[in-house]
């Protein structure tokens, strides 16, 4: 069966979706029109319309989407409710700054078992997650299932530490490390987390109000 | 005089060209065509003409584009070369993370200061960084300029903190929190990190796969 692939760009939507969806909820909102949302997402209603649409109909006609029933659906899409597990190598600052800030049960995810080289870190518990020795992964996998695997490692180490999870049967990494992972050759999911994507983009809302008010052209004002 | 505002989507596509231009610098290659930077984007090539035609004509009709000379295109409209300054305000695991792995000068920016409320940490430096007390910031805002503050402490005092450097004119924040800090009366420019986002769409992916795997109908097959 020749499947339909959502575009990248919409399935990056949907968790923006469901996180207003929570902000609604929260401020006892039930429903909601696609006009509404577009407004607080700064989205045509049709793109949102467009965008829901492919994965089936869920909104009514003149009375707009409930917000309840919506978040289901859009958790359903994401893979919230398949009760996936995590686990995490690299118990550095980010590794730590992850397990005791970063709510995986939130996005679906349990995170069950770290990993580090570290002796001082073996065999301790860190924010209720067991941390286990670095070479003791092929173990654990071998005996429990690991969906994602949080990568927190020194960017030095991340492509050798990528490769054996690989290995190992690993098919997602969550990667920190800033190293580019994604090799054409394997099929391994890679979601990268790009900080300075991030911050690039803050520094162009900084400069461009700098420009506004130093009277400057913009940097798009043709002529 | 009106500003034409550049599309969201155009501005965080940029710092994904830097990424690719800077690969392709590395691996030797000193010209490409919109072609071949699509292919490696997963966008067309007349995607590419019209993101960069935003901003101007910098490519050849024929010949492509000069990497090194569409790097530095792209870094001066984003702002890298404004030598812009940025504090960091919550030196917990997170902050320390930050400080110690992510490279601000990459950016174009410089990590003057940082600030929190643990006295072991006053007055130490991290990373080559001094840390201050938080109680100092007013008076270190006095003397030097921020053009942006890395917001990096605790989920329960993001929202007062933000307020407190809004208060002290701190006009854009990076914010680390996982808190909703955006205002609509304050013209704070916020740039949130939303890990969960990140997270979440690699669920999608994993749970696509499994899908296939199962010989399951994709989520957006009609009928």
């Amino acid at each position: 069966m020749k499947r339909l692939k959502v575009s990248n760009n919409v399935i990056r939507r949907l968790p923006r979706y469901l996180r207003k969806l929570d902000d609604l909820a929260a401020s006892g909102m039930t429903r909601v029109s696609s006009f509404e949302l577009g407004q607080q997402l700064g989205l045509t209603p049709s793109q949102i319309r467009q965008d829901f649409s492919c994965f089936g109909e869920f909104g009514q006609q003149g009375y707009g989407y409930n917000v309840a029933d919506l978040r289901t659906h859009i958790a359903g899409i994401l893979g919230c409710d398949r009760g996936f597990n995590a686990i995490l190598v690299g118990v550095g600052n980010l590794g730590r700054a992850l397990i005791d800030n970063f709510s995986f049960s939130e996005c679906g995810f349990t995170l069950s078992a770290a990993f580090d080289v570290n002796p001082a870190l073996i065999g301790t518990t860190v924010g209720g997650v067991p941390v286990y020795s670095a070479e003791e992964i092929g173990k654990y996998l071998a005996e429990n299932k690991a969906d994602v695997a949080v990568l927190t490692v020194p960017k030095q180490v991340a492509v050798n530490v990528a490769e054996k999870l690989r290995e190992l049967g690993v098919e997602a990494i969550w990667n920190f490390t800033n190293v580019e992972l994604a090799e054409p050759n394997t099929d391994t999911i890679i979601e990268n987390m790009h900080f300075s994507d991030s911050l690039l983009s803050l520094s162009y809302f900084v400069a461009e109000r700098m420009d506004e008010r130093a009277g400057k052209p913009g940097r798009n004002d043709k002529e």
